[in-house]
């Protein structure tokens, strides 16, 4: 298996991260000191996957902090603030990276912190926390996961939810992991995941690092293996999950929960708890980010389309609650009503 | 708008096909005079389109025929039957391409012709018929099928049913040209169409060249954009109807009435009567042309997944006939139960 990671802090002040979009015909790592170039970092998808984004987010006010000038504690935290509206708005669909950022603004106002020096140190330590129990948790979502993966299953996956959309070992492909460590000869049909191709591109390139059988397919193939039977279950990540557990995640999903459901095949919906909104009562409030056209229009910078054509590019979509079989948390595995279990599973210690 | 054909019979026993790998960036004819030459494009892809390909089995037979150095009816039958199997393995799935070769074959083995020079001339005659009778067949499903579109109809369309799909004017492209042509202000979301992008290559382009608004989309979209209400109806093309009326057709239009089924958005089926076979009882007997993995694998010849990567790559899927609101046809709106009702519609003049 070759080695690699999303996401890294280096010493003197430096956040390494694999440049996603090059993979998997180049594997290139890219380094950042300034804060503004990591949230371009992140609308340009250098890093994407929304537990990757809540560690990026984290480091990205880390990188502020330690190479601040600020003089005292009002400016740095000024400073910070501003940063933390930066990084916010380059991903404004993904919860994960909007909890990131809240979480360890919340650390640097801690009124305990009497210096610019104690609020840098505690910043960088929220950041290094956050990644660390990232990985920790998709341990955990893993090892819950994996029961519901009956031997020699076919799985179909959408978009990418392994390493690579973490800081470490995934959430959906976590769970995939997961089942083929504890040998049960499991097969992928990877969607490919129109329109950036994380499926084609980054799933089928961990699971091949991972010595994991997998096939894709077009997006628009899914019912088809339904219908013919070859397919057990679904597996997908989550951007977002309204309290009543409405999920908003890569647009494709909920097409791919729609055929799910026509043949009762179990879909579930998998990510670390944070990715879940209290606040937002339902699916019909999470704001849908709009993507460039040139996404849709054009394919490896080779226009598919005529000159001219108008494209719509909607990153994420929305799946009604009733369509998800159970939410896979580190909590444990929720089921429905997910408006009453959601809301127990978070307050679960 | 620009002048174009998809195929025409030229003097001196010459078929000249547009190429509809190259469109939109190139304009490019190809000229035919070896059926075998005429049925590896086919299966390359140069024509394809359930009904153009009705029209270029038979004038593959016209080409045998006008080209033959038989010397006798016999051994000229012998020729027309090799290269009518030649033609029918080209590509499984779609029925028309053996209707058309069918009717022309047997044209040829009418026990009156009785030189060479009148088979000769009755298989050219034929091809000729069937070309011209496609392009009155699809104006007449153009009429029918328009009285159901809503002034400004947001339509989506899957794969491409247009003019280059047919000999003239298209199936689903041509109800949507009619209601167009009627003043109705639609708009069309095209569904790119992956694998091979038929959408967003040719059915943008011809929808550019009639001046219909339209906005390109992945497949996997197409359910977000019922979602939130900005989806009146679907309309899709059949490259085979069983005597059900589950419906063969682009692989990812399964998954596409299966989100209208969801939310009650009317999902036609269109196409000439030829479409359907009455010798097949339902979907599950209608053979799925596998195509190349490359397919999926590349995107102009440049590879997105990793080298080694396995894909499955169904040219198309069955759409069960439930999920199917009416079947548009030259002779008619067909509705439910199909069983009866497509049967009737056959026997009527």
């Amino acid at each position: 298996m070759a080695e690699y990671f999303t996401i890294r802090w280096l010493e003197g002040g430096v956040v390494r991260m694999i440049d996603q979009r090059r993979i998997p015909h180049e594997i290139v790592y890219l380094d950042y000191t300034d804060p503004t170039l990591l949230a371009q970092a992140i609308r340009d998808m250098v890093i994407r996957g929304a537990p990757a984004l809540g560690a990026a987010g984290s480091y990205g006010l880390a990188l502020a902090a330690v190479h601040s000038q600020a003089r005292n504690t009002g400016d740095l935290l000024k400073e910070l603030q501003a940063t933390a509206e930066i990084l916010r708005s380059a991903r404004p669909t993904a919860v994960n990276l909007s909890w990131g950022i809240d979480r360890t603004l919340n650390r640097a106002m801690d009124p305990e912190l009497k210096s610019v020096a104690t609020i840098q140190e505690a910043v960088l330590e929220e950041a290094l926390a956050i990644a660390e129990e990232d990985a920790q948790t998709n341990r955990q979502i893993g090892m819950n996961g994996q029961a519901l993966i009956p031997e020699r299953a076919n799985i179909i996956h959408h978009c990418n939810t392994g390493t690579l959309a973490t800081v470490d070992y995934g959430t959906a492909l976590g769970v995939i992991r997961a089942a083929h460590e504890a040998g049960k000869q499991i097969h992928v049909y990877v969607d490919e995941t129109r329109p950036r191709l994380q499926g084609a591109r980054l799933t089928a390139w961990e699971l091949q690092q991972l010595g994991i059988p997998h096939t894709v397919i077009a997006d628009g193939a899914s019912g088809h293996f339904m219908r013919i039977g070859k397919v057990d279950l679904c597996l997908v990540g989550c951007d977002r999950i309204a309290a009543d557990g409405d999920t908003a995640n890569k647009v494709g999903t909920y097409n791919l929960a729609l055929a799910a459901y026509a043949h009762q095949i179990p879909f579930y919906v998998v990510g670390p708890t944070s990715t879940v909104d209290l606040s937002i009562p339902s699916g019909d409030f999470i704001h849908i980010e709009e993507r460039p056209e040139q996404e849709v229009t054009h394919i490896n910078d080779i226009q598919i389309t005529p000159v001219g054509t108008k494209a719509a590019n909607p990153a994420f979509d929305i799946t009604p609650a009733k369509y998800i079989a159970a939410i896979i948390t580190e909590k444990g595995v929720i089921r429905p009503p997910y408006e009453e279990n959601l809301r127990k599973a978070i307050g679960r210690k």
